[in-house]
């Protein structure tokens, strides 16, 4: 296994569920964790999630090998701060915020490349320790976000336990991420919000939700998520909110021209248009194919790591596994990466040929 | 039963299934069907949705005691003046659209007080024959707007084909349910729709798709309906749509204020006030209540049935049942409603008495 001892700072929803996961998939795995809730700690313990209790997140994080800071999007610094104390020297931390720029570098500043920044893209609307589930993760993706300064130690043993509960890693860049983000989550949970708004304001308020069909309980059914959180998710994430929300209130700014303008036929092309994109979408829910090995030396300085994954990233070439074997020669390494497809594999080594490494492949070993 | 024999012009999915249920639930009654696409036809007829598959609209409304024009809404208008010639002279006549108030107008202009318009509020982002399905309407809400020159009789029996489809039938004024679906429906699935614009207009598309967890899947699920139908949904309801996509940019931009002054407590208080309308919408499925009936005498002129139907949607009172006996003395007859809920059958009540109605009450019959 990737670790002996995880800590787990904050056993809300998400770190509740990594918890269980965790002690579900590695039973010898000691799973220590800490709540500024005494309420969420005692269930977790209660629930089996953590085989030890802290009263403080640098107590929690003492001889732990991996760090999941599992607190809201907006605390994850003060978080840093507070468990700093009591992390060991080859620790490694990562956290599980819906933003990544403003996190990642804050964290950053605190404890340098040994932090690599994360995001499981599952959750519920429901929120706190009772809703915890072990296989909250099962076929999710799970992005990281590596910098030119993550460690690749860390990077590896984030992903390996990433893998472990059953998500996908996805490297991206902090601020792709954050872009992509705002776009497919913070813009689209702000909409339901002002939908059931804008629907509500009536005098008339009974009868029309009587008539709410489906599709307004499917649009609007993440407005009913916790506004504290989501709240410190907008906040973490405000630049890259306000650019997609500017780009959406565009997008209805046309339709209503359409409208206006009774242009039916291209009212239409416009529908045509985002239905095919959502057929697409859901379509393909993953990259799949089979995965391909690729091997390359790499000289051991910090920001390879980035680049390579950075690569990946934009190619949206999903790097399942990633291992760094040092060269006993000193001042290199060997890189191995599994990506899933050969069409991807292929665009990938172009892409890392162009940025000068020598890479080989084939089966993953 | 209401009636001995049903035409159902246009077998899509509305039409089908409405046929369907009604084969189901009064299996001696005859159900004859249209439609201009041939294969839809047959498929109805295969499916045993009808009795008798006709050549035309005429052909087929001859001889039925209620007809359902449901053709996309657009073209309702159209469908009354092709059916007419086969129109016998005590038929009633319904359509499905998912837009009244041009329908109900165009269609009253065609056939009078023998129109009502209906619209029943359950679909599906499928569509066809092929999806049809005799439970759709079951527990739904079926919107019927009566106007000054509907008669009662029609109202009456097809409030009773929409029972025994297993719907509830609701009165509301034409323009009062146009502006409640722009609302609940027309403007979201827009939205739906910009959402998927928004979110897709990147180079990154296919990582950006990765990253669309539950929550996008949801919320743009219906932007996965057929564009023409919804073009033409919009357009026969595009003033009301307007105005509620006006009120939702309004909206959007009042969030984009709170974000980019970074008022994030107020943030967190737009976002609590859309989850509680939220979880109070999904609380209050239905009005429920045990059924009051409310008799009153009326005079025998047009608009009474208006008059008390339209009470009855401003209240949000729900009319289950809907009865007028004619009195043999002429010039008066005596209306029995029934309403779900002593309450509303209460206020229901002190709403006609001030209208100038004597109205009694007590169990149904």
């Amino acid at each position: 296994v990737f670790a002996e001892r995880v800590a787990v700072v904050g056993t809300g929803l998400i770190g509740g569920s990594v918890a269980m996961g965790l002690r579900s998939a590695a039973p010898n795995l000691r799973v220590t964790g800490f709540d500024h809730d005494d309420a969420a700690l005692k269930e977790a313990t209660r629930r089996g999630a953590l085989t030890d209790a802290a009263t403080s997140p640098a107590h929690a994080v003492e001889g732990a090998d991996v760090v999941v800071v599992a607190v809201p999007v907006d605390r994850v610094g003060e978080s840093c701060r507070e468990l700093l104390p009591g992390l060991g020297d080859d620790a490694v931390v990562t956290d599980v915020g819906s933003a990544k720029s403003r996190v990642v570098e804050e964290a950053q500043a605190v404890m340098g490349g040994r932090f690599v920044g994360g995001h499981p893209m599952a959750g519920s609307e429901r929120h706190g320790m009772s809703a915890a589930d072990p296989r909250l993760f099962d076929g999710a993706w799970w992005i990281l976000t590596p910098t030119s300064q993550t460690s690749s130690t860390a990077y590896a043993r984030v992903s390996s336990m990433v893998g472990l509960l059953g998500a996908t890693p996805i490297a991206l860049s902090p601020q792709t991420h954050d872009d992509l983000v705002a776009r497919v989550s913070h813009v689209p949970q702000l909409t339901a919000s002002a939908l059931v708004e804008m629907a509500g304001a009536s005098a008339d308020r009974e009868t029309l939700l009587g008539l709410a069909a489906a599709g307004f309980r499917d649009v609007t059914r993440i407005a009913a998520s916790h506004p504290g959180l989501w709240a410190g998710i907008i906040k973490s994430n405000h630049e890259a909110v306000l650019d997609a929300l500017g780009r959406l209130r565009a997008e209805l700014g046309s339709v209503g021209r359409l409208i206006e303008e009774q242009r039916w036929d291209d009212l239409e092309a416009f529908l045509e248009g985002a239905r095919r994109a959502r057929l697409e979408v859901f379509a393909k829910p993953d990259f799949g194919g089979e995965p391909i090995a690729l091997w390359m030396m790499v000289p051991d300085r910090p920001g390879v790591l980035a680049e390579v994954t950075t690569a990946a990233g934009r190619l949206g070439a999903n790097i399942e596994d990633l291992r760094i074997v040092h060269s006993t020669e000193g001042g290199r390494g060997r890189l191995e990466l599994v990506i899933a497809g050969a069409d991807r594999a292929q665009e990938l080594t172009d892409a890392l040929t162009e940025l000068g490494y020598l890479v080989e492949w084939g089966s993953p070993e």
